[in-house]
């Protein structure tokens, strides 16, 4: 592999139609972000057809037979490193977009557009059977669609590999193992344990002006550059960047409870930052984006978390957060209101999941998945064996579907493979945060202060800035020493919520 | 002519280009919107950038030699009557475009690119001179463009054809001589009358909030549709199209001044109303477009002016105003608060300037770019020029060229052409008006009610509806059974500021 960059006619031809590809692609997300706040409702039909157009486009773009024949000259010839992750990653992308056939594809998309209009009609009515018919149909179509994308050992690899490139149920298998028994043994110790915690502090009337005016400070104090960014006001908070120039994020403030719109900014934030720090070296190839689902719920859970729940970060904050609501925190002491924003509670919605109790959530959606794909499990049966699940992992049984299998909107969207990539995120958080304590020790008095810069400094340099030049395995390797790995993870949490619930 | 719509290859090949096309133009026309309301400031290159691929993605379509083939099958096609339309308009767009050479189009938008920077500059010294050999150079591209473009009689008329279709220089001054000379008499007998109307009721302090409630509550009033646009703030108000489903509206709001935002308001929202009420079976076609500036103006001057300034309207929303601000306005009667909305006083700023001497300031740009564009006047001749005929029509001197000829922002963006469509506008906003109140004697006693129902149906159904299936001259013929002619704004002119100023 030479070092040096070289100029070669087919590499900046690959690249400048990239290049153009990217614009569109920022384009689109432009309409995305619009449609999600301010669109007038009226013009949702319009916006439908002007994304469809722009898939048009960029399918064109991308499936452009001139790519095959750049990739093909470019494959063949020795290139220096980012030259040769750029073609790569053109190649997966081509590949992508020309395995799928066109009909299958509308087919696949009218049967996602079926089902998600008929899992909102389940949901309301909570009745899973008025689903299950269109579900099964995603689970064919999803079936198929991993034979068109190939796979060595199980169709699962496929579809997962969408989200998570170069991982695998097996890899997934070999973490969540450890993890599950791990976690429902510390689930079963805290509610056996004589501790008990009230967070009725944070259930209060908070003002959602000065709920949005302390986010703004936190998010802003982490690193989040508003000078490319904004932050709005959704139903369903999000991040969305616009190219690494534009990356926005939405939360949702709830009067009567302060957790959600203070550490769904923060995480939002998680997210938007990793986009704004991609090297700018990058911009407009296929290596300026992030480069898996994994890798980004790592920085948002790192920041919610691993920095936001931390107690470090409250001895700074705290007295900040008690000034613009004396009313309802002056006689709270910090320990009491640390304790509050950490509670664990076994429950039925993955969304609003403590820490703890998170990655079961997940672990049964992606056991049951594995199951709806092989045909181990039938559609028909989901409800029952969610039910059972939630009951031997968490020690609850949902009292109802809309509680249960029908929560997600995931699979009506047809996104199978994609669940694990959450509690991955999870995983690795704790894999860098520790990676980056250990080359910078001074990183937790830092938080005590209220001083980021050396965190997001690592975090950019380690993680961030390479956009996708590496896989995530690779790079996480890079970044931590280390594979994908459950243990730091459980340690996290024996040792955060030991302490808490005094076990 | 046919009259029984046809299915024909070529024509339903033409159609799906040319819808493909107009989703592209709605999205570019959100990227603007965006761009000028919520965009974070440093996200400004790339979305030059996001703009600049949008436009080459655009003009390749265009441009397509297909649509040449299909063009050139059609026009010796007998087609029924909105089929040729169809045909006439893609011609329009396919020549306007392919008849501008690569290299010129790039040397334009690079001049004007340095233009707008220089003439920033420029205002902001207060000299001309800087801006001198750069307008020249605007002008000599613009001279070549007309070439390129093509004209029988004045280079003028191919540039000024581009904002209205089938107009001439010839045309405006045939229009434009009457009204100076009429105009420049009324100013004269108003500066010499005895009555001094004194608007400082308006400039008491508005609060904002209030000014917006009232704004919507106004413009909901006319007719135009939230469902399908909002309301937003911005520095400079505009009128934006993201589709006929989507157009949105902004408004600049000042403390101490009421009139800016509430007819700026009024004004963007005759606008708005005119794209919202294209007919829905013309939607991403090239028919569904509105036709002309002079026609979109005549809109939203109608909405402004004829309404909004009108006394009958204020009879009906005056109560409410007073009842938003009773410390301003409890103690001032209707017949002072209708006087200083409507005080005529001769200033050097057109987008300040009152209904009388509005148009002056327009048909001193209109003979100054004849004169530019023919060489009869040299660039840099501009301020002396500009002042003598500030003191000849509307009896003042500019002290600066800031407030003179620097001004407005047209010319460094190429727009030369451009401004006769602002009192076209005005000519044909009362002929339309005097037309829709000779078919609803109605409509008077309709506007003091506040009910708009029936004015805003006659415009859609006469002018708003046909988008562009006819040139703009046809469409004001069909309308109002005449062509374009001063002498009704000029009675209406004489009549309204008689009475208000006892002449």
């Amino acid at each position: 592999m030479k070092t040096e960059s070289t100029t070669h006619p087919a590499l900046e031809q690959l690249k400048q139609h990239f290049a153009v590809l990217d614009d569109l692609k920022q384009v689109s997300s432009l309409l995305s972000w619009d449609q999600n706040t301010y669109m007038p409702a009226g013009a949702a039909q319009a916006r439908g057809q002007q994304q469809a157009t722009m898939s048009l486009i960029m399918h064109q773009r991308i499936t452009d037979p001139k790519v095959e024949r750049w990739l093909g000259e470019l494959e063949t010839t020795e290139l220096p490193e980012t030259d040769a992750a750029l073609v790569r990653l053109a190649r997966r992308e081509y590949d992508k977009a020309t395995k799928l056939p066109a009909d299958f594809l509308e087919a696949f998309a009218k049967q996602r557009s079926k089902a998600q209009q008929i899992w909102i009609e389940a949901r309301q009515k909570n009745d899973f059977s008025i689903f299950s018919d269109d579900l099964k149909k995603v689970f064919d179509l999803s079936r198929q669609q991993a034979e068109y994308l190939g796979y060595d050992d199980h169709p699962y690899d496929a579809l997962h590999d969408q989200y998570e490139p170069g991982s695998s149920a097996q890899r997934v298998k070999n973490v969540f193992e450890p993890l599950r028994d791990e976690t429902v043994k510390l689930v079963k110790a805290i509610q056996n344990s004589n501790v008990t915690i009230d967070d009725s502090v944070l259930r209060q009337t908070y003002d959602e002006s000065l709920q949005e005016q302390f986010a703004v400070e936190v998010v802003k104090g982490f690193g989040y550059n508003f000078e490319h960014g904004r932050l709005d006001r959704t139903v369903h908070p999000f991040a969305q960047d616009i190219g690494k120039y534009d990356v926005r994020i939405t939360t949702r403030y709830t009067r009567d409870f302060l957790s959600s719109a203070l550490f769904g900014t923060m995480h939002e934030a998680g997210h938007a930052m990793y986009e704004q720090n991609i090297a700018d070296a990058y911009y407009r190839t296929p290596i300026g984006a992030s480069v898996s689902l994994g890798i980004h719920e790592s920085q948002s859970r790192l920041w919610e978390n691993l920095v936001g729940r931390s107690y470090g970060f409250w001895e700074n904050a705290y007295p900040r957060l008690q000034e613009l609501f004396p009313q309802q925190l002056k006689q709270v002491p910090l320990d009491d209101y640390y304790a509050a924003i950490n509670t664990v509670n076994p429950s039925f919605i993955r969304v609003e999941a403590d820490e703890v109790t998170y990655n079961l959530h997940v672990m049964i959606r992606f056991e049951l998945e594995l199951e709806l794909l092989s045909g181990a499990l039938l559609v028909k049966d989901l409800p029952e064996a969610w039910n059972a699940k939630y009951q031997e992992y968490l020690g609850i049984t949902p009292p109802s579907d809309t509680l249960g299998c029908l929560q997600d909107v995931h699979w009506s969207f047809g996104l199978v493979g994609y669940f694990p990539t959450y509690a991955l995120g999870n995983l690795m958080s704790v894999q860098l945060f520790e990676a980056a304590k250990a080359a910078h020790p001074g990183i937790e008095e830092d938080i005590r202060q209220g001083t980021f810069g050396t965190l997001l400094g690592w975090l950019r340099d380690n993680v961030h800035a390479h956009g996708s030049l590496y896989e995530p395995q690779v790079l996480l390797k890079r970044a931590t020493g280390s594979e994908l790995d459950a243990a730091p993870y459980v340690r996290y949490l024996n040792r955060k919520f030991g302490q808490l619930y005094n076990l």
